[in-house]
C-alpha cells in the first residue's frame, strides 16, 4: 500500500509528504504510519517529513524490487492477454518470458511480442528455465492439477487468478486473485440501500 | 471465502461439510466457523453438519445475490475484455449493460455480443440507464475524474482496476483490484528463499 500510494505522488512529482498527510490518503493514524516506517528502518526527518522517491525506494528494495523475477503466464485467454499486456512489470522487475495456452488456434499466435506456447511444452520450458512466478489464468476444473505440476517442475510461486484453493503446501508462495469476490462484497454493499 | 468454497463443493457434488470439515478446508477454527455461521443464522444441525446447497443459497442471499446487478465495463482494453467475458456473473445475478472505450479502434467492435461503445456515450447512457456497479479498467491518469462523475451520472458503486484512489467520499462503495500489490508480495515472499 505505501509503496503503490508513493509509487503513485512521486509520479505526480510530489518530493516530499509529511506524516500527518500520509496518515489523512491512507486513512490510518500518524503514529501507525511512524510505527510502520520505523519499522522499515526509519526515513523520516523531523520537521521535514519523508522524501518520497527515497522512500519508496527503500519500500521497493524491502518488498524485493531491486531482484529481477521472471513470470510466465499459463492461459492466455482474455484474462491472460490482459496480464501478459501489463505495462507495470518493468517498474516492479519482473519479466514476462512466456505464454501458454492448451487452444490450437491460440498457439503460435503472438500477444504483445511472445509467440503463444503450447501446454505440451510447459513441461520442458519450466525445467529448462525455471519460473519465478507462474500467473495461472486457467478454468478452476484443471488448475489444482497443473499447479502441483509447475511446482514439481520447479515454478516458485502462483498468482493464482482460478476461483480456487490451489492445495498447495503452506510453505509454497501462492497469491489468491478472486475477483468475483470483491465484486461479491459491492453486491453486498450495495444492499442496505 | 465460504460463498465460494461452498460453490466450488456443490459444483463438485458434495451435499453436506461438517465445521471440523470446513475448518480445516478454510484453516480457521471450527470454533470461528461455528461463530460465523451462526451469525449468518445458524444452518447447522448437530451430527450431520451443513447442507452445502442450502447454505451457499442462504449466504448468497446475504450477500445479495437474490437481487440481479447491472454492470457497465469502462475500458475495452484486455483487461476490459478479460471483465466483459467473466463466465460467472449470471450465477451472481450480474448482467454485463455496456461496454465503453475512448478508442475509435475499439469503438463499434463486438465483444462478447456487446457492441462497444464511444466514452462520449457514457453519460446519456448512465443517467438514463444507470448502472449499479462500474468496472473501471482505465489508466490511473483518467481514474479519479471518471469516477466522479459516473458517481454524479448514477452509478452506485465501482470496481477499480486502476492503481489509485479514487478520492470518493467513504460511504460511496468502492472495491480496489489492485493486480500489481498482489504481485508485490510474491516477489516479497520469493526474497527471503
Amino acid at each position: 500500500m505505501y509503496y503503490r500510494y508513493l509509487g503513485n505522488l512521486a509520479d505526480a512529482g510530489v518530493e516530499r509528504i509529511s506524516s500527518r498527510e500520509l496518515s489523512e490518503a491512507l486513512q490510518m493514524t500518524a503514529s501507525q504510519i511512524r510505527q510502520d516506517l520505523n519499522n522499515f528502518g526509519g526515513f523520516g526527518q523531523q520537521g521535514y517529513g519523508y522524501n518520497v522517491e527515497k522512500l519508496h525506494a527503500e519500500i521497493g528494495k524491502i518488498m524485493g524490487v531491486d531482484t529481477p523475477h521472471s513470470l510466465i503466464i499459463i492461459g492466455a485467454g482474455h484474462l491472460g492477454q490482459a496480464l501478459a499486456g501489463y505495462a507495470s512489470y518493468g517498474k516492479r522487475n519482473f519479466t514476462v518470458e512466456a505464454i501458454f495456452d492448451v487452444n490450437p488456434e491460440i498457439i503460435g499466435q503472438e500477444i504483445d511480442g511472445r509467440v503463444v506456447k503450447g501446454m505440451d511444452e510447459l513441461e520442458a520450458f519450466v525445467k529448462e528455465n525455471g519460473a519465478d512466478v507462474a500467473a495461472l489464468a486457467v478454468p478452476k476444473s484443471v488448475a489444482v492439477e497443473i499447479a502441483r505440476n509447475i511446482r514439481d517442475w520447479g515454478v516458485r510461486a502462483i498468482w493464482n487468478f482460478a476461483p480456487i484453493d490451489l492445495e498447495l503446501p503452506k510453505e509454497f508462495p501462492v497469491e489468491n486473485v478472486w475477483l468475483l469476490d470483491s465484486l461479491m462484497r459491492l453486491s453486498y454493499d450495495l444492499k442496505d440501500r
